[in-house]
């Protein structure tokens, strides 16, 4: 064991290929609406370019890495892993605890991961404008960022109750040339109809993909780009976790247990993924825990069932865990976990025993980020403060158990943008938000038939 | 010279002793201001403990930092040296640019690299509090996050312009158990004088900075804590410009030019000085570029005189460039700049022709911000983007010069909790704000009477 606290990789250290968990976990096709049959490549070609719609579809377990994506990926990459002494030493844990930290990318989360390699590849297949949702704001900065890398016009609609909790997100996009606009907005039927319905709508992650992709259909020279759930993000994210794996090798440590936060899964495949792909190749197994919110409990309490990914039903019906494409969860402050579904390759994994899930109260997450940043210096995202307080029950347990295990979690970015949260929480006035039952049964009840269905 | 694009050291190459230009550059001692004679290390213990005392006084090239110092560094340090080749590209110059990258630490900046230090000192001889002024925010924060590491009580006298306009700084704070009030405050006898005189006051860091004296010189519990100008400020500092000398030696390449910016003068002391060390002692020359605000043009339009250091005048006698301690600077963005003075240490660099000093208006400053946050990804602080501009003007000399130096920059911090500030650039609505020389020659009339008075 190593007594270092930090342990860095050199640029020439960053991962050559992406890992494919789809290689090694089979994960149902996802289905054309209309026909019930597996989409094809060309089936995706009106909204993102050839190369995407391959890997989204591929199975090959290794794919090359572009030279100008890992060049860029070289502004922040590799990242940082720290072993957290000052959070062991408070918890008083025989555990050793490390973190991955993202936010040392320019947008303080891990979503460039992915922002850079599409930007790349719409780039080259000739694509001029992207347009996307984002919910607390940080896949919506990351593709403005990207965007402006390549000369690429992003039109990003932001979940509304986050636009106006996360004022600097929209900012921070503009700052890049990035046009931002809060969901459900009037400049599409999709946010028309759902302000028609009800025009103090918060909005969500469903809705405001629905208004991007309704806008890449309708203009050829625009492309949707996602921020999660898709395979080909997850198939980007998993830089995260092939960096870990060799970061641990420096402190010749092994996790037991490796923890992330899950909203559409992009974070917790990134980290994750890699790590089962050794397992399932006759490696050590590894615990890998979900954390995710109980305001919104997809894997926890969602149906694993066909449903679309956005709220009009535009995309394609992916197998996954979901509480139904019309579920508006409840205005709580990790706005990257308020989604109804889960990406496919996440809840295959689920199904297959390979991962284990647990639904967080937003108060004890606070509490858990409060005590994180006053022991490591980092405040971080709300998304992120799910795997932190899942990180210190797994502690507490390895306290309780008299047990030196090793724990891994993704610290998945800062909450730099997130402080009137922060003062919600320290002032008193944080209240945690149950999920709608109700709101749930009804949503489900509502999803699309399928063969499954 | 290197393919490379970024040079990372690690955990163990964080510098061992920090540098003192006070061994190599004749600098005038502070002087008591009651007796005009040099002040001594028993003269600070009231607001310092005495490790800080004598390495504001010492005349040792070469300071060890503590065990305890550098591992806590080793939450962001060593901090990364990036070739900033998107700029390069845009700008379509020969000269290659690199900047050091300070903006990874948990607050944004460079300043935890003295907040820890003194975090630490103030520790081990038994201070229960500290107290401290802030401009934009940096500064507070970082001494905020250092005390959260110590157990330490912070209390923050921010600078009310700044405490209005970054409203996410004083969240920072609380985040971190501190306590920040707007500054000039009822709170302190020079607070109220203030405030008695112009309700309306903007404040400064000089008036901030006398609140925050005169509430340690009354509670033997507390101390004060600087977060620049002072000689061992700077020489915390110094690990940033250590760091950059190793990591140039990995891309095989060594500056014409040092660029910072210039405000307290703790970030260009901190870059800089490690190299002007080295040309001291036979080494290559190097240009350094300190970037000043044209809002407040200490080193361009000030006078070389002993003067205090806040606007009560309860420090000791700083022999330095200063616009007069009674000036208060107008309310530009770029709050860590605002200051009437500047670091003795600075100060007599220039004096020896060591350095020179630029002034630069602010809308031409976020100009280059944006530019660098559109080619490279970051979005800098507005103290920061004064050294882009004045790296910029550089690297276009280079150009229309046909050469192809190398120019090394501090990026001092990110602008994440300034982005208010880039939407008054964004939408034009950002004003250049001439410096009041009437002012200036008022507050210089008023300088205290000393040898060289």
């Amino acid at each position: 064991m190593s007594e270092r606290t930090k342990f860095v990789l050199d640029e020439k250290d960053i991962p050559t290929t992406w890992y494919n968990l789809a290689a090694d976990v089979a994960v149902p096709p996802h289905l054309h609406p209309g026909t019930g049959q597996p989409i094809t490549v060309d089936d995706l070609l009106p909204i993102m370019p050839r190369a995407l719609a391959e890997q989204e579809l591929g199975l090959e377990r290794e794919v090359p890495i572009p030279d100008r994506v890992r060049e860029l990926y070289a502004l922040w990459r590799p990242s940082p892993l720290h072993r957290a002494r000052g959070l062991e030493r408070v918890l008083d844990t025989p555990a050793r605890i490390y973190y991955k930290y993202e936010g040392v990318s320019p947008v303080g989360s891990h979503k460039p991961n992915t922002a850079i390699a599409q930007a790349y590849y719409n780039k080259e297949a000739g694509a001029e404008r992207l347009a996307t949702e984002t919910g607390a704001g940080q896949w919506g900065s990351s593709l403005s960022f990207a965007g402006a890398l390549f000369g690429l016009d992003v039109q990003v609609y932001m979940v509304k109750v986050s636009f106006h909790q996360k004022p600097y997100r929209k900012l921070l996009m503009e700052t890049y040339g990035a046009r931002c606009v809060a969901s459900p907005s009037d400049e599409t039927a999709a946010g028309r109809r759902i302000l028609a319905a009800d025009p103090e709508c918060s909005g969500s992650l469903g809705i405001a993909t629905s208004e991007a992709l309704e806008v890449a259909m309708g203009d050829p020279r625009t492309n949707y780009a996602g921020g999660s759930v898709l395979n080909h993000v997850l198939l980007h994210q998993s830089v995260i976790g092939q960096e870990t794996i060799a970061q641990l090798a420096l402190a010749d440590d092994y996790p037991d247990v490796v923890v992330a936060c899950a909203g559409g899964g992009s974070n917790l495949g990134g980290l994750a993924f890699p790590f089962l792909g050794k397992a399932l190749a006759g490696g050590p197994k590894v615990r890998v825990v979900a954390a995710e919110p109980a305001a919104c409990p997809t894997l926890t309490q969602g149906r694993l069932a066909f449903d679309f990914g956005d709220t009009a039903g535009l995309t394609p019906l992916l197998r996954m865990h979901t509480l139904g494409h019309s579920y508006v969860p409840p205005s709580f402050h990790a706005g990257g976990l308020r989604y109804h579904g889960m990406a496919p390759l996440v809840s295959a994994a689920l199904t297959e025993g390979l991962i284990e899930a647990v639904a967080l109260e937003q108060t004890r997450c606070f509490a858990a980020g409060v005590t994180f940043a006053r022991a490591e210096g980092v405040v971080p995202a709300p998304e992120s403060t799910h795997a932190i307080e899942a990180t210190i029950r797994e502690a507490l347990r390895c306290k309780a158990e008299g047990r030196a295990e090793t724990i891994v979690f993704g610290l998945s970015g800062f909450g730099h943008f997130d402080l009137s949260a922060y003062e919600a929480y320290l002032t008193g006035s944080l209240r945690d938000e149950p999920y709608d039952q109700a709101g749930v049964e009804a949503a489900l009840a509502g999803l699309p038939e399928t063969v499954d269905a």
